[in-house]
């Protein structure tokens, strides 16, 4: 179902069919249309649809448009939208609203909610604490598997996940049984005969990326958090795992290209804020390349006494700029995946080496063949070139590998050392490599 | 428990406590010590796993290893391992090895597990097909929940996912059910009152990173897939899709450093394989590289009369290249994650040239303050550099938001108009647009 149907039956004020089709989608696509519509048409559709509905959609549309509505609804019907809210997406909403709105928020839901939202409202941004649910199944080891089932048929339905349920004691988490062992398991046996006491768990101020990767690796639905004193305190769930691992990763290939990384989307990120995130990089990187302007400008006389030698100087500083970050890359990204660790530097590094070998051989070679054809069959300039590219390739992959395992060991993000970065710093090298090896090559 | 100490029970023929020590361990983790192992010591451990903790090991360790493993196992262990494992893991496995292996492990299977695995490896690679699961829990319609609860009580043992069950009529997928509303429901009710008949559903040719991201979108965690007679087949689960998505992202990162993407590790990759993954996209841009070398040597003469000229250019080639790559990384990204479309193009255009003229301001008025001071208060060159900035700034962004747009229009994969390609082109232009202002400016 389309937009233009939807806005086709709002304009033939058919509320009753709208109902209807509205109560057929899934919550995301509703959110998708809504995004585009105009705020008064927004707040139309939104009142017609059902409450868990509009509790999902509120949760997943984007910030300034929930603003939009927040300021819109009345407070029986925010209440309402608050009463089927999750307490984790309760507290994301909040977190992103100014402190009136919030304030509103919090009068709109009750009591016992308004606690665990305060407590978790407490966690770091990018902590395990900070993206948990705390809504979950747990369970008592002396409980028969038939209490067990009893006790999801009577609280399950409210929960976000109850396939895998915790075993808990004093609130200490002691085990896990999977539902699916649940189903498959006499009734009368008890869950601390089921129970896997290998329970894999993270800490409530974890980092968030670390416990997303931890379910990835081994493939969980949800894995539980334990606060300071080892007590259960809730669970992250695989779809929030999938959104903090594609936030990291376009944090770190925004950070990779030398822009400052930014939560809102691109359209959502005023022009102001854009510029914002990416002059400081430009302006260092400007900066920074005037030394290399600066070096350029002292081999002014070799150029004068052979022009030619201008050229060939994108070309180098070209080669070496893509050497580097094709290395530096390659490096990041098996960072951020686990592939690549710091202790591999050396292993890395002779890695590195053959590979631009392998790689500056080739390239010398063509650029060898294409200067000697254009170049009046000068054989010294060619080999005088070929020297320069294998020099600079080989310095080119042993930087770009180099640097971000270096930045990962000082507790930096690697990502820092991508394209512009080394590029910047491999320009200059570049340059003081070639005339390094043209002037005592041709004695100028 | 550390390699070490794995390592020392086994030189200790302690391999009661070995045995006990790896059925504890996940089989995530001992994949990871496997593979540091020297050949000998791997299949010795890989013998001391229980039945099915071997078949996981034997699915999640890499090719290499897995080769060297089936090389040294008997027939009858082999036949044991792959009785243990999931059919589309089976498939994984047999598509990376060479063909007479696969005989062998084929003629290790059953008849009725080789059926499936044939079909399933009739699949393009990269379709949901090929890495769909085909063990599901399929339910009819005039099952009462007590039926269907028993149906997963018998057969879900063996299922990797038993928390959605399918509803079929015919073989056509008609419905689904959460395990968790057959729990709260009533035992008596039937499943046709209690299905939901809006099912998100993918075909098996469908491309499989399109599959993983409706399985993020939605936030689900399986997605049924049917064939081109509509009937249900398999389903591709949450944890698939997260390594689907990681390897797309891989892939992407890799072509935006221009190197060819490869499946394989870092370290799993040879010297030969990396160099050939990264030799034709540098012989490429090398070669496109000595256009601007052409360009900057017919403007010799004008940095004979001002030799302060040259000192000027790495500034402004490399600005223009982290300019564009900027543009071009963020609009490569909005795409990969579906913000940003095609359709959009205007209006990043429009968006990106407020941008340049933000940002280039900035950066003209700290280059212009710079250069005044530095070359003796020379403010036609302070201007005429600034006005350069300013073009050069705009026309990056320009170019780099458009050509990755352009490529996504074209069918082309848009990562590739990142930073080694945008650079490149960008060298060029700005070298034209810094030479044709400063030659009018200064009469040259």
């Amino acid at each position: 179902m389309g937009k233009s149907q939807i806005l086709e039956m709002l304009e033939a004020h058919n509320y009753k069919e709208l109902k209807e089709v509205l109560e057929s989608m899934h919550p995301v696509d509703i959110v998708e249309i809504l995004e585009e519509l105009d705020k008064k048409q927004m707040i139309l559709i939104f009142r017609l649809l059902a409450k868990e509905e509009a509790a999902e959609v509120f949760t997943d549309m984007n910030s300034d448009k929930r603003e939009d509505l927040i300021n819109a609804l009345t407070d029986s019907e925010l209440e309402e939208v608050m009463e089927e809210m999750y307490v984790d997406d309760t507290v994301d909403v909040l977190e992103e609203m100014p402190a009136n709105v919030v304030d509103r928020l919090l009068l709109a839901t009750d009591e016992e909610t308004r606690v665990k939202i305060n407590a978790l409202l407490q966690y770091p941004e990018d902590s395990a604490g900070s993206i948990m649910n705390v809504e979950y199944i747990s369970l008592r080891r002396e409980m028969t598997v038939a209490d067990a089932i009893l006790k999801i048929r009577q609280v399950g339905i409210n929960k976000e996940t109850i396939y895998t349920c915790y075993v808990t004691e004093k609130r200490h988490l002691i085990g896990m049984v999977d539902v699916k062992e649940l189903l498959t398991a006499g009734e009368s046996r008890r869950i601390e005969e089921i129970m896997d006491e290998n329970v894999l768990y993270a800490r409530t101020l974890d980092d968030q990326e670390d416990v997303a990767k931890t379910i990835k690796k081994y493939g969980l639905i949800a894995i539980p958090i334990i606060d300071h004193e080892n007590c259960l305190v809730g669970i992250v769930t695989v779809d929030d795992a999938m959104l903090v691992l594609q936030d990291e990763t376009t944090e770190d290939i925004s950070i990779m290209a030398g822009v400052s990384p930014n939560e809102d989307s691109y359209f959502g990120t005023s022009i102001f804020k854009h510029a914002g995130n990416r002059t400081p990089w430009l302006m260092l990187l400007m900066l920074s390349a005037t030394v290399t302007g600066e070096i350029l400008g002292y081999y002014e006389e070799a150029m004068a006494v052979m022009p030619v030698l201008i050229t060939f100087i994108p070309m180098l500083m070209g080669t070496g700029g893509n050497c580097g970050s094709q290395s530096s890359t390659l490096i990041i990204r098996g960072l951020a995946v686990g592939e690549i660790q710091f202790k591999d530097i050396f292993r890395v590094i002779f890695k590195e080496i053959r590979i631009a070998l392998v790689v500056s051989m080739m390239l010398a070679f063509v650029n060898g063949i294409r200067i000697y054809i254009m170049y009046g069959q000068n054989m010294m300039l060619s080999v005088a070139l070929g020297l320069t590219m294998i020099a600079v390739v080989v310095m080119a992959k042993c930087i770009g590998c180099t640097l971000p395992l270096l930045a990962k060991k000082l507790g930096l993000d690697p990502a820092i050392m991508a394209a512009p970065l080394i590029t910047t710093i491999l320009d200059t090298c570049t340059i003081l490599v070639y005339f390094n090896i043209v002037t005592t090559f041709f004695g100028i």
